[in-house]
């Protein structure tokens, strides 16, 4: 165990699932601290057995590697369109090549005992099909955001999670990442005061013709929307946990180069802004064509809280400033995809609502078509 | 001479005023260069004579210390209506006597050959009426910001300026900053590429119960509003001067604490957004209630350029995020009241319209008024 795994191991047992635990409320503590997870430690056969669905750059270069650092989970089966990609990847994993599935027979993952909870990563449009027929197939589910890309598809997910029994958890991976738990726990604390403002902003260049990744992010039917959809979300979602408030009214405005064929089907650069029931306001940017930023600020009435980057996937930075001056904490960073997954191997193993369920995604699908709509209608929209 | 008070020299003469005068295009290189200017520097007489209107907290500690910086421009009259404070800052400035003025005798100013030039530094909706009866007893104005607050008062200034063909300057004093400059100098370059977001916040406490200062700034009568016409404007007028263009479409939430007696006439927290016809977006905050922020960032196609603060008096940082890294340009700071005041001694020396003139004023005057109405019926606003 080289100095970082042996700091993100401490993490595991203690900062991070702590700081998971006291968020998600007694309940969560006590599973923590339950004989169940302790005799789990470590005994690899009592992890739950995962299959990806989709093999692109985010889940080959993100979620398959950090499977590693998972006290509760581990990679059982591949699901993708590519068998010869699916087979190199299965051999690299140690994964039966009877775990690997194509779109077609994906439903006969029923049959596989090993697999309990499948993790959509695919197109957005494709999240509410896949999501729905895992769930008919018996398996919990862990989906990308954006969860889809209607309010309709969200609730035919949730309802047939439901109706199959199964746990339906939304990969907002920035609510598993110590410095935004950390600030949210100072938050709580009280230590920035009353909220007043939310700013965040999240904008990369988007590259279709130079990126595979990117080609269907610019394609409407896959994608569903552009920066908003895409990392807009982010800003959003922040600005929803770091209050711990649901928006009541928005208004945006959007604006794509016509002249750039990038935006022929999704909207680049969207400014939005949100009212929150105590008052507090946001007002967040995203982009397809600015120089790359994450970042989020929170202004309370004693001091602000920086976070830059606020979702970046393994370094982040907390600035605190108050009226006798700036400081930095330094925050143990985490493997927030692997605290995410175990949350979710957690949840099923104990019967619990995960923390961002179903009904959490559906909440930022809902805000997003309001701020398409506010944009297109020039006026406020009450959510 | 202090090392600091050497380096001012050096800017004045050298960085700082040809900054401006790039910025002002080739005619205002010309009038830097011209001999008249040359022959004046050092020669007090030839300095233009000021009269400050209003001897509050801003007038006595930032502006008439700050014309000991200056080449062209002397203090030479108050007026107040405290005379004590009056009387006692003459003779500290070395004023006669006979150049104090209170709000009844102003008009005899007219009558004061010393005084050139008359520095509006009073509540914003007294703006119009001490412009007015500057210009009629034949003197130049130079008019704090907000201009006025109404645009109506703003082109009864303008108006009364013209009849009397004397100069009328609003004080921006950041268009008159080194850093700010630096940066629009940058943009015009196009270092950022093409720029597709501004964003900008100016935040701090108002304490009426506790500043004099502040007192008339929560009276919707001397103020003509709260957050935005008093500190929102830096960010409304940096998204117009770091684009160079006007924005076409605004929209806007504000929000104020129903309990918090601050906010009985003028509003404390303001989001909204600006579309300009590039299709660069902005979104920007004000607030009277939380931690002190002054900061701005403009998101460039291929960098983006932070300047926090970004309209402090003396002390300002820039960033420059590119995708090879971060940078940290280090501008020689410069005694931005000094600047401002020598410009609009310049300009009515040769005769030349100032950078900020009336009507600069009279259009963020506009697109606040724009910004109200757009948060009050819940709609964007077209300008």
């Amino acid at each position: 165990m080289n100095s970082t795994e042996s700091r993100r191991q401490f993490l595991r047992q203690a900062g991070l699932s702590a700081a998971v635990a006291a968020l998600a409320g007694p309940g969560a503590v006590a599973a923590v601290a339950s004989p169940l997870t302790n005799t789990m430690q470590n005994d690899d056969k009592k992890k739950l057995g995962w299959a990806v669905v989709g093999l692109g750059k985010f889940a080959t270069e993100q979620i398959m590697p950090n499977f590693k650092d998972c006290k509760h989970s581990k990679l059982v089966a591949l699901v993708s369109g590519t068998p010869d990609k699916a087979k190199k990847l299965a051999k690299e994993y140690g994964i039966d090549e009877k775990s690997v599935y194509d779109y077609q027979n994906f439903d006969s993952i029923k049959d596989n005992p090993a697999v309990d909870i499948v993790y959509i990563i695919l197109p957005n449009s494709m999240h509410a099909e896949y999501t729905i027929r895992a769930a008919q197939a018996g398996k919990h589910v862990l989906c990308e955001k954006p969860m889809a890309t209607s309010e309709e598809d969200c609730k035919k997910m949730i309802d047939a999670c439901n109706k199959a029994g199964k746990k339906l958890m939304i990969a907002y991976r920035a609510q598993y990442e110590p410095y935004n738990l950390d600030a949210i726990a100072r938050i709580k604390k009280g230590e920035l005061g009353k909220i007043k403002f939310i700013t965040a902003d999240h904008g990369r260049h988007v590259k279709p013709t130079e990126d595979k990744a990117d080609v269907w992010r610019v394609q409407k039917k896959l994608a569903g929307g552009g920066s908003l959809m895409d990392i807009g979300i982010y800003s959003l979602n922040a600005a929803r946990y770091l209050t711990g408030e649901e928006p009541v009214e928005v208004t945006a405005q959007i604006y794509s180069d016509p002249n750039d064929p990038r935006f022929k089907e999704v909207e680049d650069n969207v400014a939005f802004t949100l009212r929150f029931p105590s008052g507090a306001l946001a007002c967040c940017t995203s982009s397809y064509s600015y120089q790359s930023v994450k970042r989020g600020r929170i202004f309370g009435e004693k001091a602000w809280l920086d976070l830059d980057p606020i979702s970046d996937y393994y370094e982040h930075n907390m600035k605190i400033g108050k009226e006798d001056g700036e400081m930095e904490p330094k925050i143990q960073e985490g493997n927030q995809f692997a605290a995410e997954m175990d949350h979710m191997s957690e949840s099923v193993m104990q019967n619990k609502t995960p923390r961002t369920p179903g009904e959490e995604g559906l909440r930022d699908v809902r805000y997003m078509m309001a701020i398409y709509e506010a944009a297109k209608k020039g006026k406020s929209v009450k959510v």
